[in-house]
């Protein structure tokens, strides 16, 4: 499968958050490529990937980055094409310095910012972008909302079958840990 | 010219903001529909909207609405097509609401959201994900990202030219008022 | 009983917190009804609960989500009941995110938006509104806070009584973990 | 025109925001009062006055403040019916400490916030929490939303016809002042 | 030992916190007395309470409190006695609640704010203030700070001698938990 | 009349918020005296400061300071009296900066803050503090109090009268300029 | 006067408040160099810019940019001399966001960062950094600061002669607008 | 080795955190002194400590501290070097108020934040501090950013060759913890 879509992250820390976006692009069936590249640690890294990639015919770059995020930022400096930003929070400001980071992009360079590791609705999106231009993707988004409300559908026949008490108990949910 | 993008937005009172969409889609020779549609106040109104302007080809919605802005995540919850999200400020508290309102959308459900305000970056990144499908409006995103990067260019000569003094003099710029 | 009060939450992640609100109503002797609709997943579903329960003689909505919360806007959206909003915690930005998204609704849709995970205080809001034009039901919330307030003079009367550091002792209280 | 709902402030300087709950109250035909009683200057005359209003047959509470916004709080702890909070903006922290201040409370004593300076929407909540106990208030409330609506559909029927670029010159929109 | 110092909680959930204060003044040989008593579930037994121990001869009132922390200001409205306050912490909003609304009063009705869970500074401001009438109370305050400088001296000293290295590891220190 | 209260700030711009603590404090009749002295410009003037003018038998320290407001943690260090805190709202962050750095002081060195650009409240909290251990200036505070009540009830007692609308208008009172 | 800064803004919108950095470098008789380049804009020019100066020897960068604030992180990725970094206030966020984006940055790679709008003070700390290596420039520092004690005495003094009130009238100051 | 950094914190709770800069400094070859020394316990230890290091040689001080961090910027008004202060987080505020009492401040006195626990960084920033007038350190920066980036390109080779599922499970990445 010829990946279509490029996952960066600034460091392997990012990647039990990351590997999301390339779980939901194999649902999908699409291609992507995972990789540890630093907008600040890897500057020429970071432009050589782009560039490959955008001529072997990418179609999206997904960049997860923390704090001080520029990686996403970064890679939309040297691409025409769209770039997704997700922030990564980390131990000391809960992920709102990389959400500014990420998504107050000056006039003329877009990052399409995502929640705080946001990174399965990353993959979503640029599923929706492929999709854009070519309608079995679409249709395969189409095909994973629809049982995605299914999905709810079913936990709450099931909810109103046992009752909340039952509900809770038999699925082992408390809270606050 | 037929329109590809659908900008709404929940009240005329963002319509001096969500304008930049339209004018810079312009630009890029990409068709839009402006219209005020409200997730609160004409929800019906909306996905009727969004239906009709699926059917007729739409490739991407930009919504725009500030508070508890809610109409980037309604719309995305009735399409399978990517959805660009502006928060807009408003007089109470700045932007923040809005942000957080637009951004942290749960799994399933992405918005791509730009900067608070952003709608100018709204309008690119719609074209952006237009051109990942056809290379003429990629051609175009490249031309005009080339251009942007001649004016800073020609800014910057000017002001080694001049001096920074002379600049900003000349240029009526005083900080802050 | 015949239910009152629709209690929604968009996942069912949310129902550990959710729960407080039907447990509260079932002291107050008012019957509800706890559902898993998301605003986001499942909108068509939302709509059709809203009219079956509102022509059933429902009073009140409680709605909770977390994140870019929408359920209470979306659901204050098509009803004229007075909808409460229950912003809920989640791992990624305190619960500030889902509180902005819940409470700055635009003029004409308000929803009474209660604490970060306050479901216990959207249970008796709903008591204390149809208790504004029940008689029965508000004599029980004046009782329930006649409790409340002996309940803590109790407290104070042992606090008195074996002084503060005993009774940190015997109810092995220590601050912080 | 009996009144049923009380509007209390902290002080006169917040009633240019306060009165549109008054206003909005006199649309829907429900009486209110309008008084300056502070929590933190004037404590037993609150108190007094929630008494003599609860006697009277008042059925809602709508208390507005800025900063340490304490006052719809301390009405909820004298008063088992519904209390609404209006977080007042002030000049040094863009209302979030009224909102904190406001919506906060803890286990028992609720207080249905709305939006920073949202005194509109207190007396639309008004409206609906008498509505659910009244079918025709009820209905007025489900007429004000449909004129609501359709407001909004005049506005972008007029939109449409004009075009984005003279409604906001013909309507003399620039943003930002 | 006659109290001086009334410290007051909403709920005995906060003395864990609010016992430092206790405990810091009886090293500085001043008197107090720990109450729950709830401005919102209590709010007569607090108004008693300020009038029967400002009779008794009270200098400083003390009170902790979380969320839309209420408790400092009520009592600051009934008495012309410095009230210090204490945002507690809880575990939804990281206590910038409880500060704002603490600390944010209006003109008229200050409150001595210190810092979140900062119940043994509150002690020590208490024995200041009183200190500033009493010159024997204040020759204790100077004796701790005094105190406490040396506390540090020694600390460093053992630091150099030891160096960084060891004294982490001999003092079990590592971060973060 | 001999000074007792020192009101320090960084800098001559803070000082149009400061007056407002003197002026308080001649209406209480306790004489102050006002230095700009900053923390960071001139460390020694403040020591010396501090210690002349404990030495004339002052009682309290006011000290206002905005951005990272070093000045009441500065004087809190060299002094065992208590040290009012008043952060100054500045033009880049709304004076939630100056309130963490003025409120957040490490156990053992406390500083009582009030609410941002709150200098009048400080003069307040200063005359309660002398109050505490003098008996006259304590009745003048108690008189201050039921003066602010009473203006509080006169301004209602015109409300009513006029209606809020004659109020607004007669007060010239409009919101938002 | 050879350069030894180089002081990068991102847009030449940032040049009123970026031009302190190049006037108090000026007093230090240490040459700079003003420049708008973009990292997000024109990020190759950015890298030339910086391979050249440092082999022309320059010692310090001085970066100022708003928003999702690249610019010094950029900068700081492409050498190994001290970057300075001046987070930028603009008109939706308060400089918050900048101030986030230019000093989370991750290990490795550190961006000294200034207040907001704190273009001044980033004169000053280059001026300390070359100073740190050179005592003549030391020198020069060491007497800035002497000035400036000296010019916050002389109007202390000028406060102490003529008391506040008149300091205020005679110059023009009144608070706030 | 002859220490040219002073690494000062205000307690030895911060120690953990603040070794880092004195472990990074190391690998440069770079001697350090680390201390306690508190700006609000021991006032006078700190202006000693800094006359007696900067009369020895000493090229940058580094200061961390927690909540109202006022050593930095305290060193900061006693000494012309250049002073860098990590805003260290604690427990009740996630950093920012650290972040803001460290890096906001007054024209005149600047410190040379680094992110919130960033101590690692601001040895390496004292490293490029000290480098920028000394060629030998300067090399040996640029080789540890060489390393750096080689490290990551490892990780990056590593995670290539065994893909993102085995490279998590190998390495016992798990998110979140």
């Amino acid at each position: 499968m010829k990946p279509l879509v490029g996952i960066l992250m600034g460091s392997d820390s990012d990647l039990s958050v990351m590997q999301e976006s390339a779980k939901v692009l194999e649902e999908f069936g699409i291609g992507s490529e995972v990789h540890t590249l630093s907008a600040h640690r890897t500057p020429e890294a970071v432009v050589e990937y782009i560039e490959k990639s955008e001529a072997g015919g990418y179609k999206v770059f997904i960049c997860g980055a923390g704090g001080a995020a520029h990686l996403a930022g970064v890679v939309a400096a040297h691409t025409a094409l769209p770039v997704i930003g997700v922030p990564v929070m980390n131990k000391t400001t809960a992920g709102v310095d990389a959400l500014f980071a990420t998504v107050q992009m000056p006039p003329g360079v877009p990052v399409a910012t995502v929640a705080i590791n946001g990174a399965k609705n990353a993959g979503i999106l640029a599923a929706q972008i492929i999709g854009a231009g070519d309608g079995e993707v679409k249709a395969r988004v189409v095909a994973y909302k629809a049982k995605m409300a299914k999905d709810i559908k079913t936990k709450d026949d099931e909810l109103q079958e046992k009752g909340f008490k039952k509900y809770l108990e038999e699925n082992g949910m408390i809270w606050p840990l």
